[in-house]
């Protein structure tokens, strides 16, 4: 995970990446083991919002601490683009913790000793849950592009459906970062009854043009490659190039014009050139590298469906964005960071303001950072001041909303 | 040119654009035909700043007004990364004038009655001036990759090759934006004693690892397209999908985010889908027609070694930015935009910085736009007014400097 590499670079937290980069330390969850949940409704399908049915659909998650006799302390945590079900503690054998391990395990933001977490990995994905390079059982051969199109919507009743499996009524919280905040925004305006708090870190209600047209460069990358055929690669070559050159463009996004200026400059990486056209900037070896990485680990097709159901996606459903937060009883934390540019303040504060507008009870803060939008899995410590205070208030309260008003910090 | 659409737009412009889509005008330098220069220097060759040597070289130019007996009213523009020797006028039977149309002609900012207005294709460009698409007489074949490395500096050289060829001894002023400002503060640290003046617009002195990254993913767009064959694809099919990648993500960086919002919105564009995985988004849209065009008029190797000259541009020459323009008696006028987030003002303010600490003769303006970077194209109104004027200061004061000392306008 970038956040890993980044975050050795950063004072202060170097000791603990040591201690995660060897094994499970004292404050990990230790070793854990992906679970799958299938499932099959009535005539084994799901109905989408597109109104395809698919079907039937199996979901990949872990699950870190213990559910209470109550069944009352589980919080549903949700991924961005390119994450999975793996959030926290360590797969046998890996040296690399789950991407948010800083943020769960026993004393930390999502503290196990106190609440069970869950986390799936989403619809469409390619790490367990069905997605387009999964086996379509009407053609025995993986999906492609007769994978339905999908949306946050869709992932979000794929995820009740597991909740449901797991007999829980109510979560205390759902949380997420980016598309992850998306899916929180959707569970808070679609599922509130059964969410006590929901936390929408760097996110929006709906994508700007600005953001569909990053999304859409990185899809052209992709169904420019050859290989990558209409979808229908999985049985030769991979669209590898395309996905890379999408990757890299994402990372721009990713980071804040200061964090790369910190990190590269215009330093010479000294790596070996392939030919005369590379400058040989630090810059350029870490989007290569990257990129490159990156097709190792993830499917060009999800990558394609995913950014769709982002991009597409709009909490306020045509209406004001007030009035689908009207007569929400669930409490709201927004967090935003103040050099992230993929996902603007400007965007959270919209949140926040039609929220206050619904009477819902909202704390927003903007955190201080020059990490980008890479923020979200980096400022772990302001983040973990903020969700553990708010997660307490949530359990203390016990459904009770309204006696805390509206908080701001440092707007 | 992008101008000429998003102008439309503009209301104030429309009428004259209207006029300037239907043939010349009063106000226009009317058909203009471009002129080639051929030179071969000893051994037919030019040193470059590579140690590389290249020639015999031509340069495409066009020119419009008239040298004057004293041979003191030339200026030349330069242009940017995309652009060419076509600035002004039509070409015989074409409806769209040349790039900077809106600043060159009769009573305009570059006013040809009173001014010798002089424009080439940059080296390593596609439009007529020897680049890598032109042929090796080593081979008679396309150069390919075999052309040599090019940098700003030798871009820079040819010209002065040109200005020679005219019987030029000193520039009344130099004008460009983007790269065309690079070049600007290229002539302006190298060649100042043959300038009276230089206008730097929308630049910087050199590129920050964010903007070496945007080119980077443009850079590797090209080179992922199976087309590309290492440069050697002129007598096959062109890298046409990976170069219209590479103009996507251009694209996005040459418009703010508020302009994208006012132009697009999130509006659908109600175009046939090509597949299922297509949103339709009106943006979307726009990316793809932008590159497409783009592949029809544009050399993918031209991409690749003009944006390799931008990003090793640095005009410090790894000093201190102030040093190098010590001792420089030449005016210089600096704009930039607000809304520009590719080269934001922050950078030209730097070279403000610079100028003023080393007693250079500055004026400075940062201009309320909410264009972008491409404001440099389309905000012709203030940039008339301002330009006229610094060129009226630069003919009446024939090289004293000094008198009016730094002008500062709504930094």
């Amino acid at each position: 995970m970038s956040a890993q590499r980044l975050l050795s670079k950063k004072v202060g937290h170097v000791t603990k990446v040591d201690q995660d980069m060897t094994g499970p330390s004292e404050n990990s969850v230790g070793v854990v083991k992906t679970k799958y949940f299938h499932f099959a409704l009535a005539h084994d399908e799901l109905s989408l919002e597109s109104r395809e049915r698919l079907g039937p659909i199996t979901v990949a998650y872990e699950t870190y601490g213990e559910l209470n006799e109550q069944r009352s302390n589980a919080i549903l945590i949700l991924h961005a683009l390119s994450g999975d079900a793996h959030a926290a503690g360590f797969h046998k054998g890996d040296e690399k913790p789950g991407w948010w391990d800083d943020m769960i395990g026993p004393g930390k933001a999502f503290d196990t000793n106190k609440y069970f977490i869950i986390c799936s990995n989403v619809l469409g994905g390619c790490k367990g849950t069905t997605g387009p390079s999964s086996i379509n059982p009407k053609t025995a051969k993986p999906y492609g592009l007769d994978f339905p199109i999908i949306s946050i919507s869709d992932m979000v009743n794929v995820q009740e459906h597991l909740i449901d499996h797991l007999k829980i009524d109510q979560l205390l919280s759902v949380a997420g970062g980016s598309m992850g905040g998306m899916q929180s925004l959707e569970w808070l305006t679609v599922h509130s009854h059964r969410l006590k708090s929901a936390i929408v870190i760097a996110t929006a209600a709906k994508h700007s043009p600005q953001q569909i047209a990053f999304d859409e460069v990185g899809r052209q990358a992709i169904m420019a490659d050859p290989h990558w055929k209409d979808g229908h690669y999985y049985s030769g070559p991979l669209p590898d190039k395309g996905l890379a050159v999408a990757r890299m463009v994402g990372h721009i996004t990713y980071m804040s014009e200061i964090s790369m200026a910190e990190k590269f400059g215009r330093r010479f990486s000294g790596n070996g050139k392939p030919h005369q056209l590379s400058l040989g900037f630090e810059v350029e070896d870490y989007l290569h590298n990257r990129g490159n990485n990156f097709v190792k680990r993830f499917d060009a097709n999800s990558y394609l469906y995913i950014t769709r159901a982002i991009d597409s996606f709009d909490a306020s459903r045509g209406k004001e964005l007030y009035e689908v937060f009207k007569g929400i009883k669930t409490k709201v934390l927004v967090l935003a960071f103040k050099s992230d540019w993929l996902y603007p303040a400007s965007q959270s504060k919209e949140i926040v303001r039609a929220c206050k507008l619904a009477g819902v009870d909202t704390t927003y803060c903007e955190i201080d950072s020059t990490y980008g939008h890479d923020a979200f899995l980096l400022e772990v410590e302001e983040e973990t001041h903020l969700v553990k205070y708010f997660l307490q208030k949530a359990s203390i309260e016990n459904g009770a909303t309204g006696e805390y008003g509206v908080t701001e910090y440092a707007i």
